[in-house]
């Protein structure tokens, strides 16, 4: 059987590291820097002839450059003959920009997907994609994990009380379902609506969350406007107390601000991407995708079903 | 006829809105920003269905954001039924990482030609690559313009006497030949070489430069190492004056300060990479391919020969 490699590029390096513990390998040897002018310059420092290669690279900020990262060490990793290069990207960037909302939009979800084939990645690992359509973006199998699992053993050994489960809007309401049956909870939904143009916006609680301990759940969050927003809908429309938690913390921009100044008790999020230094509020706890990506690779390259790693 | 289009990315706008004055059309209506997260959003703003349109880009620093914005504007333009989709890259990023020097190295140069084509460029319009095999990495046309023409006129009109051209290295002997024949003058070369491991290199001057007004060429010039130690090697080995000049002021890390202090009283280079505040030396001049190129663009578009530009 061809042996199994893991390298990281410069997005996940811890998560990288605990991936490779977890399956026993040590890391490939590899260096990523950049030439004088910024261009990135990629050595990899081992034979990797006839391997699968898996590596590890979400594309979080800045995406662009990390993009290009991963680009650049598919192509090398070809040109040295890779068995299969599989691409373990837990955030995957550009999600977001999935259809033309508006005339002559780009849809760079699907162009990162052509990008990586082009390159020549054979397989991606991913994690809670922001739509499940971009898996059809791909020719090539996409293994996509789920987030909440994690994130509800983290809400049940924390033993809350008279929870009730959250989506911010309607798009979130699957995911917060699939929470709310782990946990046996009833879920609400908040209701934005515009009653007039160019009026506030209303945010109308579907759902019964009075006396209740209310968990938002949601899949990104990049300014937090949305969930701080929401918390406080939530407690002004008697929810006792309210926590938050989402795979991918983009928290870009006044993100962290806002969270510090909200009503979100604790926030809950994956270590999809890093946090930041600055990112480090006491508030937040970051959980690990390592055990699950690891049990992921590891079926993947003994050629067992991943789905069961869905439930 | 269908109706030709001209649109700026972030690299070069000055020299895209001289090219669409050449032209005679006004610059394509779009804007190119970061959404919070530092993800690029494009959106054009005028219809471009049926047209041909070019899009004026380098890909110099920052490098990978410049190749992404390009990517995504490509497939905007795409999906908006542009009919054509011109790439006016007067400076090729990562045309040095053209072949595997060492084992497991990328081909980035072909990595980039493929990403181009896969995104939906249908042709390419560029200056001075690095290596004229880059062409061959490409399936669809490229227009390779030369920038010596513009160079050999500058110092034409300067009036030197006994001149003496130099190619910093036995790589670029082909573009000096090119500039010496325009200015009647001989040629020289640096003749670089280690006459044991561990040894300082030696510069030896192949042809007669004493007494001479040395100007060395390059395509590229980057950290300005090879050329400031050219410019003290000539002036040792008895030239009275040495200028000097390149198609793409890349100047990053120590150029500009090397420069500063190197026996060059000149340096003559284009826009191709448009220079920032602190790379506004005195001894700068830098010269537009915008009359090149926009004559480049009309001969394309009206299905003319471009090879007349070449000589
Ligand atoms: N990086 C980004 N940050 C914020 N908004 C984005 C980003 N990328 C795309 N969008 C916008 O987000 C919207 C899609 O979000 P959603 O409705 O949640 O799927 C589209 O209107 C996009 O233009
Ligand atoms: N951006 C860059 N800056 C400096 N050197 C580079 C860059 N890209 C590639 N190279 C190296 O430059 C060499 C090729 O340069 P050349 O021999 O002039 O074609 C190769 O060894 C590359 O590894």
């Amino acid at each position: 059987d061809s042996s199994l490699k893991v390298f990281t590029l410069n997005s996940n390096p811890n998560l990288a590291e605990e991936i490779a513990a977890n399956i026993g390998v040590e890391l490939g040897k590899s260096s990523v820097t950049k030439f004088s002018d910024g261009e990135i310059q990629i050595n990899i420092e081992e034979s990797i002839r006839g391997c699968d290669v898996y590596v590890v690279q979400s594309t979080c900020e800045p995406g662009n450059q990390h993009i290009m990262e991963l680009l650049i060490m598919i192509d090398a990793l070809k040109r040295a003959s890779a068995k299969s290069i599989n691409i373990v990207m837990p955030y995957y960037g550009y999600a977001r920009q999935d259809r033309k909302a508006r005339a002559r939009e780009p849809i760079t979800a699907k162009l990162v997907a052509d990008l990586l084939q082009t390159a020549g990645a054979t397989r991606v690992i991913t994690l809670d994609l922001h739509a499940p359509q971009i898996q059809g973006f791909f020719d090539i199998p996409v293994d996509q994990l789920v987030g909440v699992p994690i994130l509800s053993s983290y809400w049940s050994k924390k033993g809350l009380d008279d929870i009730v489960v959250v989506s911010p809007d309607h798009g979130g309401v699957t995911r917060a379902r699939q929470l709310a049956d782990r946990l046996k909870a009833p879920i609400a939904i908040i209701d934005k609506r515009r009653p007039r143009p160019n009026v506030a916006e209303v945010m109308n609680i579907v759902g019964n969350i009075e006396g209740r301990t209310a968990i938002l759940i949601d899949d990104i969050i990049d300014t937090a406007g949305t969930i701080t927003l929401g918390a406080n809908a939530l407690i002004e429309n008697g929810a006792t107390e309210v926590y938050a938690c989402c795979t991918h913390p983009v928290l870009s921009g006044p993100a962290i601000e806002r969270i510090e100044h909200s009503n979100i008790k604790e926030l809950v999020v994956t270590n999809s991407i890093p946090l930041q230094e600055e990112k480090h509020l006491d508030k937040i706890t970051q959980l690990s995708v390592a055990p699950l990506i690891s049990e992921a690779i590891i079926r993947v390259h003994e050629r067992q079903s991943v789905s069961i790693l869905f439930d």
